[in-house]
């Protein structure tokens, strides 16, 4: 259990009316910390890993919660840092059926946004790691989280750390004035496992693949071709019938090689939010543990329960995934 | 949006259990707002909509809080009066799948059904007004609520004010002495869009046609012959497979044209009360809006949305309905 | 009203995180008091039977509660004795979909174990008595429950009185030193109606007959045969599709004739635990009022409606479980 | 255990917004069953005595609530009748420190005020009971009330049982025609025990005495002087600070003896309803077990101890009460 | 009801964990909308009074279930703009006797502060006005709000309006580059009436008067000689003894005049928020319908009974006030 | 930061009814974990110490709950062990005012009674230790959990270790055969500082010293007289008014030496359980950082503001203690 993982990303609060309410209809909110890199620790530690999250929360009673919520995962939060901006957080209205979930942000002002530059020591961070993780998401809310996540990729480059990134370009970043998909594309050059599929490669060269196997294939090929040190394309496909009915399939190709699991089906959907985290969890677990294409089996797996799961982060364990990979389909109690 | 909408009738507070509880399994209930009107009037002012709604309700904190609700939708109360009994409530018991919804009723001696006759300046009240909607229940619950409808009712068609009218004839209510079907009859003389189908009809007019598209048609006309004001004809269709898992349909008869939308499948369903006046509100804002064969499309995914909702009112945005009218399953988050 | 039906077994209460959530992301569990025959009693006295339920609880404000609870359907509580051991309990997660229920217990040493032998006046308990149901559940807690069960078995089958018993065998209990399929052996050739099916059957007599209609028929044979008592096999088959999402089906041997019933869908379930007893319990009714065929269907009609029911218990009236067994989905509200 | 003690009474909702909430800023309202009679009759229960109490419920899941609370506490509910009004209820808005506590009814035209005259086998009803306790709220709810009151009185004193009574006047009660203060002085005259101090007299007297001892004597004498039936007259004198800090007294005059209690102070205030009640129930269990001073000294316990009850009825045991009564303040924890 | 009062404020969220539980403990918050200025607006509302608030909102569902918070007061909401920047909103830890209440804002980066300059129509927004009132909050936020509210002031004057101000002075304020102190005098200057006492006099005119009734007075005039404008000082004192205990008073100097209130105490304190705007809506509503002694007394009681109401805002009417005003010290329950 | 603090004790869960509700008004419950020496060691987490607990938790998802939550402390959990028993538990039904608390204990069965002797590697778990704290609850649970506390203590005393000791005798522990106090005696003679007074003295000697301050010093001393390990004497007092109302005040014998803190008022309590340990909490940590007179004004401090915090540990911060230490009576708001 000594496998050392590194994330690094936002500390976010989710607030969200009880049910499925609306908030003109509620006088109370529950909320969650989560953010999709802390998602991949919290789900990585729950799994019995040796995770540490690099963040910076806000100085105040707000950002004390956040940081003994990551503790509770036994996470390692020595390179939190504090600062006075406010945590970053959202408001989520739970949809349901054909009524589509809500969000609306509050992060772009946040105390991550404003992270100094060159504030992290890196070399002592990434000690004894094995994987960095990281996201789209990071570089897009300021230019100093890009210029500590680029610090940061560079130094674990040079070290040989193994970097998983699932880089979605997200429109409603990017404010600050960089252009996104270029950045991005700077970004995953340092990587070697890309967990994404056609949108995001289509997104990051400009291309046009298709969705279809065949499509995947070819804008995977080419990824290889323009970014070489990506050695592994994993890829979730979600197929959301409603907001309460989704289908989840996972595919990859490798050295050439076309995979893809069964598709598992969730009905009703709990919570959907943090459920491609949770693949991108289950993956790193399963490279860990088994080889790729059972890796990815797990990762589908993973991705499917977090659906059952309130709040942004899968607190299932890995017997849990298996069962499901497995095809245990719930229907049993556990006494 | 400077349209405006009358309704009339009873302001009702709904207590539930939480979930699917029972009475006996609960020490708390949620409260909500509503009545069959109301419900038409907060979903068109909802749309943004010009609406006042006409009603009496309890001198007390009750019959406060009741105004205080309408008002936070932008809804006119000023012919809103007060008076010395309590405000009309009901209980429900929520079931689920195979278990139907209960409700007890606790209406018949409230502040509506103690409206004093003549109390409403209805000349006053409907100018500038371009459509007047009300349904059944109102003339059901009193007496003198029926007086104060069937005055409304005349001033309305004196001033060429479209009316609306879903007569549903509820059984449990007409306790005061009249008979119902005669007095909606009379009443349904006085609209010009009748929102039912064919059982509606047949209680109005003791007839029997059958549900089938030619038995709706056949009714439709039967209607217009006998109710020659009555110039449109629309109906909702729910095919309730489970308290859970419902079906919604609209078709309509315009001069003797017949049109019908898909079917819209909601599932889960959250609650499906207030589904109908979703529908007549999403109609009332399509015939202002659209063309009458777009405006049952809308009425009719105003309705499936609605199950999505909890409470009586329909929360949803025009942009809402028609991403469900669009066939947009809800199935995607909006961030 | 004035058939006697007399339960013994344990009080035990249900601790819950709200909803799906886990353990961990609560700060509050729902509590329902329950344990297998007590459900059978409460849901039989909510169809007007009169029930008497036997038990042992905790000296303390807990036990209070419980039998406050015991007493508010109308339960004769006269032999609940109290003890110095705490009420027995388990910890709940609610799964959903794919993701399993969770149950942990906290009863082996609780004040139902701890029941003192010799302590029931058996006679005076059972005077009147028509109906003696019992679980396997009971003799796996504590030596001294067996005890007491037997002896109260050895008298109700003295007095003539109807023994049903839904044997099933436990593997998480029994940690007293006895062997829990012989006593079961032993304790149900005390009783007259099985509820309970192959798999019971082949724990009991370590055959190996298959699940499908024909391995049914012979296993009950076969049980008849060592167990003479036995004159009626009712069994309930759970299709568990997924943990939200359940199908029940009953089927019976009688005098070697095989019956079954339609298959009931259940979607979504709202909470499985307690089905079974609301199979019993449906199924004494029906006994006790229809005959066996009829008896059997409404068993499954309470098992099914009792999935949309939380807690432990069916609060349903006969009414409510006949329109179930009519083939009435719950689609409509019943005003 | 087995005296038995009669109570009739509405049986009436409370509906309250949580905490100090008002309902503008709620959406759920916490509800507790109780009413005047039936609080005192619950007290009683719990303080281990044989109880029945007669009224009329709703014919709904809202009047077999009711009941199934009742008999929670072991109270024999078989004179409780249903009809097809709806329950009464009322809306409390709790104060706090200066503002006080509000409360809308909705009782006038409910199941209780609607129990038909005559409904009652009195007879039967009284059989072996020591104890029969009213109250003037009852008389002015309805007529139908007032007639079946007042023939339970006449029987219960041709039977010879001792008869309790709060006979407060409630102006906004008595809106069916009779003059209040008549008719209380009417059924004031069957009664035995007086539970009411000087404004309660001066009000069925027409007479001004004084609030202080010495008017309280004259006031006492004078009533004895115009209804020979009171034998005893007990007084409960609440000291209101705030609606969080209030104090209470008791004191009597029997054979025209004087005495008072110490003052009790309870702070803050948990539920000031049905204090009255507890005093009531206390003074009840006291005559039955103690002599008259300390009745009244455990009266004051019972009342002040139940103002840190939520809800109408008072949980607390005689063991809990008598604590009170000999000056522990409540400042240990009961292991 | 027609006399018209703007007042120009953000709109702010507030999140809080239940009862006096920390963040930690908690996964809900309860949230209510409110504003220094809004919470005189909407007090003035509940008060009968004609008003409109000014300001800028989130353009998303938060923002619009503000707006829909705003509406149901009956508060003019026409001139409430949207903009894409977050609702301002902080977190509160409720404190309790001995503890202390903490803040943790969010505000600076939200859409009031980044309402644009120049973009209220103050001509318009002003008509029919008598009273506008602002705080020393607003222009704090951001050098927008403050050109805002400077053209909205010298419009004010222009027109002859009473303006009315609370100009705390708060050091977490004020980021954006200007001196508080000085901006604070120079918009005090645009204003009649100064709600205030001898620290906020201080802060502005950089004396050091000290706080009791002498330097009360001086500092009155000197405020006086150095702002003419300012006809009349009206000044609140709270006197915290604990969290949960505190007392109010308030004193006034008109004309050299000087004069108090009694002492009013709240224990225990349900909330503290808000209670000086309670304090400045109860002053206006006041000098609208009293003389000014009237005007503070009725002014300390609002104060007061606020301390009752939990959220921002002052939800109790004229006859609430009056009652604590004229010593009724919520003892007695209203029915 | 490097202080490392041991802590040996039960996890325990408290179990609640919300608010002042009794169990029978109640169908949910609030839970914490806790545990007296747990709650030592995270108090002083919160305060910045670094602590290590040592326990057994039960082998379930019960079990992983509380090792989440003590982790969320940065409570190093590395010897903390599981087996197959359920989690200790305890009920609480929360008093008010003159009506006391009460608990129900569900812990002499449970996984830390459990524990096997020898299992705890003392030495490796001790390495760097500069107190241990024990109290006397632990030994009154079981003979293993005896033997692991005396082996830990023999090797604490043995490498220098510092070990506080809060010795209660509670007299519904010691089940098991030993006589507690005999047991007390010999595990305080390991001991170098004493928490408790003439109570606990009296307790463990035999002695019969008064509680007053002179009866305290000879207490003091013959404690010192008899085992002489003892360095220092720190007693907190408390006097509880009521339930709701609490007054504390430390005091201090050391090398003969008398000292007292002022008394200190808490009204209302918000939760009185644990407030001991977070006196222990407040005493070892101002031991390590201030002279033994500020560590016992400290220690009163901290019990004091604990007062105010719901559930079983103090959540104060060092600068929230310091604050009431020095007065400050939380009636401000700290922004």
């Amino acid at each position: 259990m000594n496998t050392k993982i590194i994330t690094f990303g936002e500390v976010i609060m989710r607030l969200s009316p009880p049910g499925n309410r609306t908030m003109k209809q509620s006088h109370e909110m529950e909320f969650f910390f989560g953010g999709t890199e802390l998602n991949v620790a919290s789900s990585l530690a729950t799994m019995g890993c040796d995770v540490r999250h690099i963040s910076s929360v806000s100085n105040d009673f707000v950002g004390e919660a956040a940081v003994s919520f990551i503790k509770s995962f036994g996470i390692d939060t020595t390179f939190i840092t504090k600062n006075d901006h406010p945590l970053g957080l959202y408001f989520l209205e739970v949809g349901s059926s054909v009524r589509a979930s809500r969000i609306a942000y509050n992060r772009l002002n946040g105390s991550f946004a404003h992270i100094p530059s060159g504030q992290i020591d890196w070399k002592k961070a990434l000690e004894g790691c094995k994987y960095f993780h990281w996201t789209g998401i990071s570089p897009g809310i300021s230019e100093s989280v890009y210029n500590n996540l680029k610090e940061g990729l560079e130094i674990a480059r040079q070290m040989g750390i193994e970097v998983t990134t699932d880089p979605a370009y997200r429109s409603n970043l990017w404010k600050y004035g960089k252009k996104g998909k270029d950045i991005l594309k700077e970004l995953v050059s340092y990587s070697t496992i890309f967990i994404g599929g056609v949108n995001e490669i289509n997104e990051l060269l400009g291309t046009q693949f298709s969705s279809d196997k065949e499509g995947f294939i070819a804008a995977s090929k080419e990824l290889k071709q323009q970014i070489p040190s990506i050695d592994k394309v994993f890829d979730k496909i979600r197929i959301g019938v409603t907001a309460s009915d989704q289908q989840t399939q996972g595919r990859s190709v490798i050295k050439g090689q076309y995979f893809e699991t069964t598709i598992l089906e969730i009905n009703p959907v709990v919570d959907r939010i943090g459920t491609g985290d949770a693949f991108a969890a289950g993956l790193i677990y399963g490279l860990l543990n088994f080889d790729d294409e059972k890796a990815l089996k797990f990762a589908n797996a993973a991705c499917a329960i977090k659906h059952t799961i309130l709040g942004d982060i899968n607190y299932c364990s890995v017997e849990d995934i298996l069962e499901v990979m497995n095809g245990n389909s719930g229907g049993r109690i556990k006494r």
